[in-house]
């Protein structure tokens, strides 16, 4: 059964996935990149994009098992980046991930804006999809083919399949980091009532690790 | 210099200090009692509990160090307990600790209701302030002698203290638990503008600790 996962998603010390004033400059708001310095050190990081070395420690397995039976990602247009409004058709922003992008399955991006499909190096296809958060999650459902199917983000992202009770699995990084303001991840949505409880826990150096799962109905 | 200090806080994974339906039953709410599951087993917690055994770990020396240079204990009516409204003296309400109570020191609960102070075993004595927060602050001081004041709860009280600028060091217990709804510790509080970040933090097997402290005016 293919499940709606939301994986390695970072969360601060008072509750924020993202910090206030996002931009072009700054996608995760002011001091959200904070809220990934547990990750950026990790060979299990480092690698899928494209870089040598790296750290491994208790993060590790739960790093690599974000990675594990994922067959397509859907994410914000936030998330993909470009700015607001329509699509440049002069200069084609194609991501924060340049030509080669480390995901390597289809990525759907809810966007008000048609676009044609946007096929790039190593097995990515960014597809535009402008009919909301059910039609992208069945034509990722289509495309994944049995494997799982990622909830990148956003924040606004992540909350819309909350609230929809689409998410069967979510796995939060806790960072020792505070961002004041932003975007509040849980705020007026009750897990608890949608049958999350906390299934796993890993104290790792610079984050704690929650798998939240749902009870089986 | 005395400091104003909240230590061993316990938040949840969705940002709750408390659990919904607070009550005489269940003074942390419903589901609260798993928000100190890190706390309970551990030697540093009994032995003051007046309890033998018990675990070393990780959290060992951050609860040794909510115990030192403190000089006296701030509580709301409701973590002191009794109920709603004017105290019972038929059967007058001494605290969920009975009458040793492990503080050892002077503890000025919140309230709307006079009563005289309750000196109990071992070196606490309740006071109870009826002139509100900044009273309570400067009764504590006082009683501190140089020494610390603690703010030991609950979640509006805090709340209470944190809004009126008056926290010098926070220490948060963020525990692997979901309560879904109750007592949102920090929502419209905004951390950063306050001057708090995260100094320390320490991983451990059940919760991860971080300190928040302000810079320096």
């Amino acid at each position: 059964m293919s499940r709606l996962r939301i994986n390695c998603f970072a969360v601060s010390a008072d509750g924020y996935g993202a910090g206030p004033a996002q931009s072009l400059e700054q996608p995760l708001g002011v001091g959200g990149e904070a809220l990934h310095e547990w990750v950026f050190p990790l060979a299990a990081w480092r690698e899928p994009h494209g870089m040598k070395g790296g750290e491994v420690n208790e993060s590790t397995p739960v790093v690599e098992h974000t990675l594990t039976n994922i067959g397509a990602t859907i994410m914000g247009r936030n998330m993909f980046g470009g700015g607001p409004g329509p699509w440049n058709t002069e200069q084609p922003w194609i991501g924060w991930w340049k030509d080669n992008p480390p995901f390597h399955h289809p990525v759907f991006v809810l966007t008000h804006y048609p676009r044609e499909p946007l096929p790039l190096k190593g097995g990515t296809t960014f597809h535009f999809v402008t009919g909301g958060i059910h039609e992208a999650l069945e034509r990722a459902r289509e495309a994944a083919a049995g494997k799982d199917v990622r909830v990148g983000g956003g924040v606004q992202t992540v909350r819309d399949y909350l609230r929809a009770d689409l998410i069967d699995e979510m796995h939060l990084a806790l960072s020792p980091v505070l961002l004041g303001r932003g975007e509040a991840l849980f705020a007026g949505i009750d897990l608890t009532a949608l049958g999350f409880r906390c299934s796993e826990q890993v104290a790792s150096p610079k984050a704690m690790h929650v798998v939240l799962t749902r009870e089986p109905a």
